[in-house]
């Protein structure tokens, strides 16, 4: 069956009653004031339809689906052998921010999802590019088909007050020579790429690439090639939800990323693109009625890839 | 494009100058003399066609294979709530047979496929059926079509000699109260599971029920429900290689379980059952030329979930 | 200062207030209903004089301060190379039955006193001795002079139901090849010498040789080398107290062993041994009371290693 | 028997045939060229008796033993409850470098002695003294009796061009709040201290108010009170040989602390001071001759703690 209106509606009706049982991310002030009843979700189809519900056309912080963005562009800049020297492409089965797989494992970091993948590929973006966070902000730009997407200066500054951990992952990866740049402004533009603000249906139309084969619907363009796109999306399948991936897969049975402003994204590859919003996250930091949403309609358009 | 007899023959032809590279598993004598230029392949469709190519008739030890044979019959003997309350849906980021995550995450393992999430199931067999061993045998029999399926005895009992690291497991768990029966009785059974012999066509034959909503093409009965079968094919995915499930998606794009003995088998959710042997193993213990020639074969037709 | 009676009384009025704050040991049965107000202690010098007060002339289970005994055994049975190839003389810095360190370090357990360098040792015992628990009695009662001392089968048997954690610990150390006879008689061993009932007297003077060279104060005969003496202090001042042996060192300022049943051990060397009891522990799993009134008699006589 | 000249010579002599079979540390270039074959042993005793023999009066980097200094300025400025909830005092059974148990510790390092720990230190001091560097410079200077001292600056430049782990480690335990100022300085002064160069009866003297109930026996006027000087000499002896303190004390039973450029030092409380020189290392990353030296010393002049 294909995603229609009504079936958007009522599967936001029939999650609402989870606002309220998880929490919001409070470890900014920026993502902390979020209110935590926010609920949108969007399908962006091959075809180039838009079915949205909800607050789906309201911007919020992206957080770490940009992890999802910052590897595609490091794709497009590197040679496979290159970049999966410097980081692995398997689950780690810790949190997000530890440092102890890194350590035992010797400073590579086990998939580009977990901060310290991320914080690799921002290293190797700001090896290349003269100007990483302009290079982004084009990249979304054209691909939702927005220009006026920005980074929420807000955000970025506030995660810059908070980056110990992140740091100490950096310097750790650098004491194993698996970081090449200065430590601060390779985090300052990670926190920038965490902290763009795009609504649902922007992130569906961001992310039409993955569904089709690599080639942007918005722009027909190819993004990155067929395989590429099978290959991103195996890795957000068994990597895409920090340690909740299993879960997902289980109950979403779609590749995904979610971030802890809320958002996940989430393919049905050669068919659609989905986004959900709700900040209030789980245990594992994906967002609770976020995750219910995408598994509701899984099961009501009998959509999943496996 | 589909399978055809002379695609798996190339495939098997192009794999082969791997043989020697890998490492036959040693740790028990019974498969370190398995030859190690063993090689086939067989695909059984959905319409109930089959193609093989070269040693795809012999028997050989199924391993870890069986795990997903043991968590099919543990979905129909308990309720997913009883059922994942002992047991886990992430990968584990770790060693197959490491108790250090076991004893971290008190006594729960991971998933079913590593070492202790299998002994888990086979302590709820065996709490919950009269005859376990007896009653996989049916099983394999029935769903392979080959009623002279068997144990290998040599198999089981080099197994059992060696079976100190799994007994470890198998006391922490039940010192967490995850484990309800005698020890040894299990772990029996579990090395009886897979000790069982056979060949690459029994196995894809075996399996065609996740290939088919649940529905096994060689008997046309229900396995499991529609749906236990999509998330068996999830778990596959995040967790059925060992420590190489993210390299296996991002390479053969197919859920998937192996086992030390060499063999693969990977599912085409709506389309077909796929399995490989060959005794070299790579360094995450999964079939160097199996996973390779799977690899070729997700290429050559065409056909991955991403 | 030397000790005396008055000493010891008002060390004990002083320490009794801390009862009720810590806690009983509860994972059998036999000792949680040991009542929580026992207190007692006894200082035998080298020079034979006994000074005791509250319940030091009441049997309790002495639990690991057993594992002093079957080291001094095993150093007596095996060359110095044989048992440091098989154990560590290294504080472990983990819980006193973990197994994470013990898996990484391939099965060579720390020190001596965390359960499974204990294991290790009782193994080695049952390697080379006809009738080990035979023997260990034989020992006790020669060097407490007290020919009546026994094992509490209760206890013993107690230990053996909720044997399961201590059976992982063998069964991973055999699957390295650090175990050589079956678990389950070893581990019988193991908790019949936990389960030694003896008072606070008999304890210091069983213990009398670490004061005294290597010789025994009661019996005037070596029982280990005075090499020996100074090397278990030495093991007894930096592992003897689980991971409290900083704290312990810090405020105490002697070599001691403590077991889970409130006593604890302490020596100082060419000089005393002390034995204090209360059943209440702190978080360390070290007698609370038992800690804090040997930290008073260090202050009150002016005696430590430091 | 009283330490001699002859004594000293002889040990030297006795444990010249080990260098060459030990590791000169090698992470910064100015370490690495110091001439392995140094060798150098003085003994102060609290007569104010200074023996010594072979490079003792040569300065080295005293590295890691500076930890010890920086944290008895630190007992001077800071009540024991403001000092002991930052830092703790047990052994850590993990590489003194390890990010791993700091982790799951949440920041607290295990004790003073290790890098953490002494990062955490060098935190502290930096929060209440104006000038740190130039306040331990003064403190040698005072209790060496020699005012020249000074910081090898080539040493801590080097060290502070190689600080990345470093960095990781204080900029997780800032992500705790466990650590209060700028990483950068901090790590500048600790590196400094580091840098420190001294030679044995430089070193054997500095340290005389450990042997001496907290009291210099150069000056005469106590450096901390006779309780703390017990508290660091037990907190040296539990902890201050990174992971070989275990095997110390059973070898040689001193309290020590030693550092990678390859110096020990050694107390015998009431009794004297030692310091040892020999730049290779064990395994445990503590000086092979110069541990040796220590061990028969002890032997021979019959002293030890135990």
């Amino acid at each position: 069956m294909k995603p229609t209106q009504e079936i958007l509606d009522s599967i936001l009706d029939d999650v609402r009653p989870l606002l309220g049982q998880g929490h919001v991310a409070d470890y900014i002030p920026a993502l902390e004031c979020v209110p935590n009843h926010k609920l949108g979700m969007a399908v962006f189809t091959n075809q180039g339809e838009v079915i949205h519900a909800g607050d789906a056309l309201e911007g919020f912080s992206i957080q770490s689906i940009s992890k999802a963005l910052s590897l595609t562009l490091a794709m497009g800049l590197y040679e496979p052998g290159e970049l999966w020297n410097k980081v692995g492409k398997e689950p780690s089965g810790q949190a997000f921010n530890s440092l102890i797989q890194l350590e035992v494992e010797q400073g590579i970091p086990r998939n580009p999802f977990i901060n310290a993948g991320a914080i690799v590929i921002a290293d190797m973006l700001y090896s290349r590019l003269s100007a990483p966070r302009h290079r982004l902000l084009e990249f979304v730009r054209e691909l939702s088909g927005n220009p006026h997407i920005v980074y929420d200066k807000t955000v970025a500054q506030s995660e810059m007050m908070h980056s110990d951990r992140n740091a100490a992952i950096a310097y750790l990866m650098r004491s194993f020579g698996n970081f090449d740049n200065e430590v601060l402004p390779v985090l300052n533009n990670y926190f920038h790429a965490c902290a763009l603000e795009m609504s649902c249906v922007e992130l569906a139309k961001t992310f039409s690439y993955l569904a089709n084969q690599g080639r942007s619907v918005i722009t027909g363009k190819p993004v990155i090639s067929a395989m590429q796109s099978k290959q991103m999306n195996a890795l957000l399948a068994t990597c895409g939800l920090y340690d909740g991936a299993g879960e997902f897969a289980y109950r979403v049975g779609m590749p995904g990323k979610s971030g802890v402003g809320g958002g996940i994204i989430a393919i049905v590859p050669g068919d659609m693109t989905i986004a959900v919003w709700s900040p209030e996250l789980d245990k594992s930091g994906n967002s609770l009625a976020g995750t219910r949403a995408l598994e509701l309609l899984a099961e009501r358009i009998g959509r999943s890839i496996f």
